[in-house]
């Protein structure tokens, strides 16, 4: 990637935008004006993980939405460290994280795989830190919020920088966050009792690597070369294969099993039942799903979109006559999740199920953006 | 793709074989022996759309199954005729479908959309033709039989060359013939009441043409330059998008009621419930399928997975240690439909529900393949 510095550019033109990211997959699009959020009165913010495409996404998330902050604290592996990186027109040091990293910490944004969220995220903590956690390392620890904004905000109530007390917020899953900002909004009206849901998964869920080693093997193939496998073991250039998460006793992936125990977790509903196909595809940076599902009382695809369309975080893209839905490109670096072909589920009588298909940003809605968003409620 | 003479090459060798396709779309895979099934007792067969994509793929078939043929007559649009295509060593002159076209044939493949067969299909059967149908014309049909051979042969029985009689029998669409190969051994065990069914679609079910766009478009994203969308509207490189065919009233596409109405005819069991979501992948010539079944009578993995191995066209691949299941790319090419990801779905109560993922080649079991395997049924 030609040196860190090179990393963040809230300023460069994007190229090469066919991909729904820059020509360098760590590049970032196009910020339209820059805004100055260093301010003496914000919290002293540090992100784990920052060479990473989270990392690297919290920094574009912070700057577009103006987040507030007195300082902030570049921290990763002790391969980046040392190396400078602009963000709003000032120079940063990468430091190497270590156990004396949050002495003066308010908010960490954590994402640096799950060990380091294991190893660092308590020390945090202790030393007074509020952790947002994109890792899975204590989603499901009781105890700890696992929280979508637009869906359980109340499950974070009462942690505040103010309070002056170290927290650990967890970020859910990627599919888990797009998934549900499709579905509460009527599970919340018709409450859904069942939902089967197949998921098409970006590179991007696997790290920049993973989005390198996608365009690099399409290069290859397109030259007749063998497909460099590095980051997955099989072919992924025009080819698709079950998530490469490992395989648990039940035969299901812990990718699907984290749409099934996080979905319960967030919506506080330990009998609402949920099975997942998870499925990676040939796209870089969004998520797409297949969701069907079946409701307790009747509800209507008239009725679903009205809701739908009023639903904080998601844009309805459902014009059958141009047959026009949402597609994973058409979401890349955007905030919203999208959703279309709702359609009453013709498979169950009476207004009982639906079918939907959601797509949206992996690194944006699915990491960074979520994020960032539990971080403003902190404030 | 340089002249009609290349089309069709039975020992070429495969390049570029990362696309589970030569490095020519209509290229075929190599074929190890050649037959020669030119024999005075065999029927006489026409090919209608030789020049299509699985119009070529009837010839592979034919050959590598050493399907016997008296005479053999290549019919496509007034563009190709007179030109020559060597097939098992013998030069043949492609000739204008018209009325005339099947005075003397006993079995026509067809393969050139749905116009066509209806106005050449029931031509063809007047006069004596047996014709194999690939298009949708006639499949819903009352009288028409819809067959897979390994699902429904009892559909066709009394249909053979020799009664002196035409008739029409319809292959099904390649979605339902995938899912069904690994369904309906499931389904005559437990009997399936619902089907959620979620389509990882490739390129090759809109032709070889849309095989062209989605290379080249990947060849203009990875030079930076806008994709050329000619086939379909929107970017296929590197994007997904809800299946191309047309919406109806009730918010599902063509597609889509294609698995839901052919499901139905080919298990005869008007009663059975299926939903399905139809999308678009960047594969090239294989089809997957995440498959959410719900049976009357219990049925645990263990005894699904041993049906299944023992199931006919059916191969397993459910290494779940070394997380390998199937994949578009492992089965391009080849005859079986592939199913994996056996497990009892853990939103159903009591092994009542079952998940699957299966994958086949759309060109061949998905289309071709079958439909000569009906041929062979007729002799």
């Amino acid at each position: 990637m030609g040196g860190i510095m090179n990393m963040y550019h809230p300023t460069r033109i994007p190229i090469g935008s066919g991909f729904g990211h820059k020509q360098t997959p760590l590049g970032r699009r196009a910020v339209h004006r820059v805004r100055m959020s260093l301010r003496e009165e914000g919290p002293s913010v540090a992100i784990v993980g920052v060479t990473g495409a989270v990392g690297q996404e919290f920094l574009s998330v912070l700057s577009e939405r103006d987040f507030p902050y007195r300082s902030l604290k570049l921290l990763a592996s002790k391969r980046s460290a040392g190396k400078t990186l602009t963000f709003e027109n000032r120079n940063y040091t990468i430091e190497e994280l270590n156990e004396n990293s949050f002495g003066d910490v308010d908010i960490a944004l954590f994402s640096a795989g799950g060990s380091i969220s294991k190893k660092f995220g308590p020390l945090a903590v202790e030393k007074g830190a509020i952790v947002v956690d994109n890792s899975s390392a204590f989603r499901m620890d009781e105890g700890i919020p696992l929280v979508i904004p637009e869906v359980n905000p109340e499950a974070m109530e009462g942690i505040k920088v103010n309070n002056g007390k170290g927290a650990l917020i967890a970020n859910p899953n990627c599919s888990t966050i797009i998934c549900l900002m499709a579905a509460t909004p009527l599970h919340r009206r018709a409450k859904v009792t069942r939902m089967v849901v197949s998921t098409y998964q970006a590179a991007s869920g696997a790290g920049a690597a993973a989005m390198e080693e996608l365009e690099e093997q399409t290069r290859e193939v397109l030259q007749g070369k063998e497909p460099t496998c590095n980051i997955f073991k099989q072919q992924y250039a025009f080819n698709l294969f079950s998530h490469n998460a490992p395989i648990l006793s039940n035969g299901y992936n812990e990718e699907e099993m984290k749409l099934v125990k996080e979905t319960r977790k967030i919506w506080n509903d330990h009998n609402v039942k949920v099975t997942a196909t998870c499925i990676r595809v040939p796209v870089m940076r969004a998520h797409a799903e297949s969701v069907n599902l079946q409701f307790e009382t009747p509800l209507d695809e008239k009725t679903a979109r009205e809701i739908l369309s009023n639903a904080p975080g998601v844009v309805v893209i459902d014009d059958r006559a141009a047959n026009l839905f949402p597609t994973p490109l058409e979401v890349s670096n955007k905030d919203d999740v999208a959703v279309g072909r709702i359609r009453e589920d013709i498979s169950q009588d009476g207004n009982y199920g639906l079918d939907i298909f959601v797509c949206g940003d992996q690194i944006r809605k699915g990491a960074a953006l979520n994020a960032v968003q539990i971080a403003e409620m902190l404030l």
